[in-house]
């Protein structure tokens, strides 16, 4: 979509969690319903983004993917690398004219730990973007830990979260979202062709995890408060 | 070199600034010579070494790179991206059996700001090692702001250094010489084949600078103090 495409975000958009029934998805789901937003999870299976729904709460429903595609205003998708070209190519259509988030890292796994995997398109965000042609395609959430996200002890998730994109509109849409999250904070983080190490720094954090037994995220330092 | 080879580093190594007397080596230079650490500047060209390390200061010296590349016991290459391979592959033999520091950023710039440039060896890191069979490359400071560095009113540099490597005693020693710096913190950052995506991360943080007016860097979450 090209970068004056004027899209249209409601003051207070519903979200969808797209392939949501993982631990990224039901995480993500978890944290933009306890701040109240209206939340929607898609699953392939109906009966498992019921389940997840009922386990998240807040309100939060579950759907067939297309249905919760058509139904909100922002996607996310959360689809494990493997699905993801499958998945977002199926939702072209009830996803035009909307804002979708990718937040899925290609990640290749051996005894070594995780390593990027090449992606044609560059990136993840940037294969969405090709397959989504009438959608305007941001990266964000990239780097947030699933097991800080649904530790329900936890109130806050402290942790800067980069979001990347061509169109102000849409970025500045997701910046506001993430900080309605407790803890984050929405940091705009450069255009699109800079998503593929956005996407691949989430292998040296589950290197640091493993270094350190921690959760590890990012912060960005010198920004003002 | 092996994973398993067995570097000598001294408990106070000397060390030398290889291409020096860009604005990224000589803020390296400038910060660990003020925290005491004995340091020395390379240059092709012995007179602007010369002039880099009398513009530094607390006892730093300056000669040409292979001299450097001798007298220190780490190395950092500090030169642009475009002298990277040249400059690597002349120093082999003065290097070998020494950990080599590589700080470089293979980024390319246009008018919508920088992006990463595609490296056949993987990354900068990797070129380095792939060019030096018998030193220990790691891979530190890309995400350092020179403007932060190399402001001398500024006593503290905020950031954590995220260290790469693929043997334990260079990246553990490396770390060591980082925390030595006042602010700095050197967190082990995962293996040489994650060093691409940290290089490239530069390109955000330009992004980020840009966007925010600042000098961003980065802090990891959730680490012990």
């Amino acid at each position: 979509m090209a970068e004056d495409s004027a899209v249209t975000i409601p003051d207070e958009p519903k979200v969808g969690v797209l392939g949501g029934t993982g631990d990224q998805g039901k995480g993500l789901a978890l944290r933009l319903a306890m701040a109240g937003i209206p939340v929607g999870i898609g699953s392939r299976d109906q009966s498992r983004a019921e389940d997840a729904a009922t386990e998240t709460g807040y309100g939060c429903i579950g759907r067939d993917n297309a249905t919760i595609a058509r139904w909100c205003d922002i996607a996310i998708v959360a689809v494990p690398w493997a699905g993801h070209e499958a998945l977002v190519a199926s939702l072209a259509d009830p996803l035009a004219e909307k804002v979708v988030i990718d937040c899925v890292n290609p990640l290749g796994f051996d005894k070594r730990g995780a390593f990027p995997l090449p992606v044609p398109e560059g990136s993840a965000a940037e294969q969405a973007q090709a397959l989504l042609p009438d959608s305007v395609v941001v990266g964000a959430f990239h780097n947030v830990s699933a097991v800080l996200l649904l530790d329900r002890d936890l109130t806050e998730v402290e942790t800067d979260v980069l979001v990347l994109g061509d169109v102000r509109a849409a970025t500045d849409a997701v910046q506001r979202l993430v900080s309605l999250v407790p803890g984050m904070r929405g940091v705009f983080g450069g255009r699109l062709r800079n998503s593929a190490q956005i996407e691949a720094l989430t292998a040296n954090l589950i290197s640091i995890n493993r270094r350190y037994k921690i959760h590890a995220g990012i912060k960005i330092t010198d920004l003002p408060e």
